[in-house]
């Protein structure tokens, strides 16, 4: 059951084990990404050669695949990493960013499922849909469906795949074949943010490093960043600095701050 | 003609039609780039894979070509892209960035201009010269020639291309083969700043996709560079600060803040 | 012999002769990279298609050679880069990022030190004993092992490469076969920050770009970062704000903040 407590713990095993979490992500965030990992606790690497895939993954923690600004050499070293992780029993995130928007991304995020069997898929509600239903149109990388009309959705999909969906939005649904948690903290100027919901997903890396529970460790990484998300905005004048605030609330986040999660429900479907 | 009202009416129209804006641009900048259309109101899609490229295009409302960090791959997918942009009417933008530098650069612009027909291409002083004269020498990315001296070539290249050309400097000149606008907003610090040359390119990219009168809309793209730029001068010890507060600027950019325009000539030629 | 006035007259030079720094370095970092040799008074420029790196080089004052995100065609360009540099006497300096993490990583090292001959190679303790030791495990990009223990390793390395080698930690070593400099200046704040390693390594190529000293121009470098670091982790509350303010005191660094330089030891070996 997540709470307050759940929650410290798990931010408190981050920062004391500090994962190696393997990126193969976008040429967009990357930059943003290893920072907020850095500032979560976790340890940050991005590879993405077949010549090394395979060797980093072995020495991680966990595996956060996204398909940002993807190619085919790229595909090809997700899909390589991906197995490898299965292989070893490392945990794997998706971000199938913009599936949707091009019969590419759709494929790709497909394929990557297909063949890597991701413990957990982070989209926002447009993204979700259009794994399931490829016909649907995503206006770009940006969301435009409403997280509630892809909830259904979602379900089929953790029935399908057996990982746990993540649907980003106002309010975050994170849920598996038995249950359903919401996680209602963040902000509307998130969104002019480049990058974030790539910064979730790395987040969920971090946190499904350190519990085997990848429902709950998923929904500690999504309240950890929309209050982390709240407190920035609070003192930002806009999206420029409200970036860097957002670094430096994840590394100064106490037991104080966390006491801002506002849980929706945790209910069993 | 140009005004503040022009300004603050495409300004409006970007923020509330929210174009979605297809980059084909150099890593450096990248997360830059995306930020600051997201800052203006735009919705940015950064996508390179030949694979996909046609499919963006078709649903985006402009594209972005920025060769800073050129290699085959990508030159390849500016060109499909481009060639589909033309075919359904889509606005191209091209920034050349080290043209000059070397001769690989030099002839891919020149490749690019002659295939993709940009309808604007902007570029500081060196880089504009060199589409022209190949034998000019640029050192590095940064502007060494004046943007005084680049006027005449740049007439040259709006006659030869049909392209508005946009010569940036202190004074940015906007010009097509019957005018010449002077835009005199700016601050030497944002020189200071690695890519805000190819911000003021994506943000041309922006305002291109919601007014046709293409050499209006790259001029009001540059206005906003400046205003925003010597705005967050203001609040910035050095060229850190001053990306951040340059896209809160942005963000925040309100008809008072566009009082400070300062045009310093259009006129027909 | 390092003083305050050996680094202050270098770092005049680097101001006024702004010379033009060719990096070939990794995604997550080219951003940071390019605005801090902006902010240091250095003119950074991007490059890394083997269609254009000699062109490039050639007109360089130094080339950053970085495997941050290392792939085959980027490897393939280094190298011609560095011949290139090593033919027309134009300094090289290699970060080799995560060196020991995997066999690629070890083994492309090791190649481009055979095949380019930097002048500088600079690293944490971990990657500097993985270029002697292939044995040797690193936990990702992220140090491990401590400097002091690297020490003897690096100077078996600079005996072997002829380079001035670098060993990055809470203490910095500088060495050639002759010296060692300790600089002991910086912040616990600063690996909180991706990619200050990285910046290191380029600041060094803006420092033996004004400096034949290559021993002397990279303790510069490595005191420039240092100093810079203890001053913006003070006005920083975390990582974020710290990144923006690091470059603001690069920009800024004055006379009077050289007076903090912390030269540990400078001796004959």
């Amino acid at each position: 059951m997540i709470s307050r407590e759940s929650l410290i713990k798990d931010l408190q095993k981050v920062r004391s084990q500090s994962p190696l979490v393997h990126n193969i992500t976008n040429y967009v965030v990357m930059n943003n990404t290893a920072n907020a990992l850095l500032a979560i606790g976790a340890s940050p690497v991005m590879a993405h050669a077949v010549d090394e895939v395979e060797d980093m993954v072995k020495i991680a923690s966990s595996l956060v695949i996204n398909i940002g600004t993807l190619s085919k050499p790229w595909v090809e070293a997700m899909i390589k990493a991906g197995k490898a992780a299965n292989k070893k029993g490392i945990p794997v995130v998706l971000d199938p960013v913009g599936a949707g928007a091009t019969a590419y991304r759709t494929q790709t995020s497909l394929q990557i499922i297909r063949e890597c069997k991701p413990d957990v898929i982070r989209g926002n509600a447009s993204e979700i849909m259009a794994l399931a239903d490829e016909k649907n149109i995503t206006k770009g990388v940006d969301s435009v469906a409403s997280s509630e009309s892809a909830l259904q959705i979602a379900k089929g999909l953790a029935k399908d795949t057996g990982a746990v969906i993540v649907v980003s939005g106002p309010v975050d649904y994170i849920l598996d074949q038995q249950s359903i948690i919401q996680v209602g903290n963040g902000s509307p100027m998130m969104e002019k943010v480049t990058g974030l919901g790539c910064t979730a997903t790395a987040l969920i890396g971090a946190f499904i490093a350190v519990n085997e529970n990848i429902l709950l460790a998923s929904a500690h990484a999504m309240a950890v960043m929309g209050i982390a998300g709240e407190l920035a905005a609070k003192r930002s004048p806009g999206p420029g600095t409200m970036q860097m605030h957002f670094l430096d609330e994840l590394y100064n986040l106490s037991d104080k701050d966390i006491s801002n999660l506002f849980i929706e429900g945790h209910e069993q479907v």
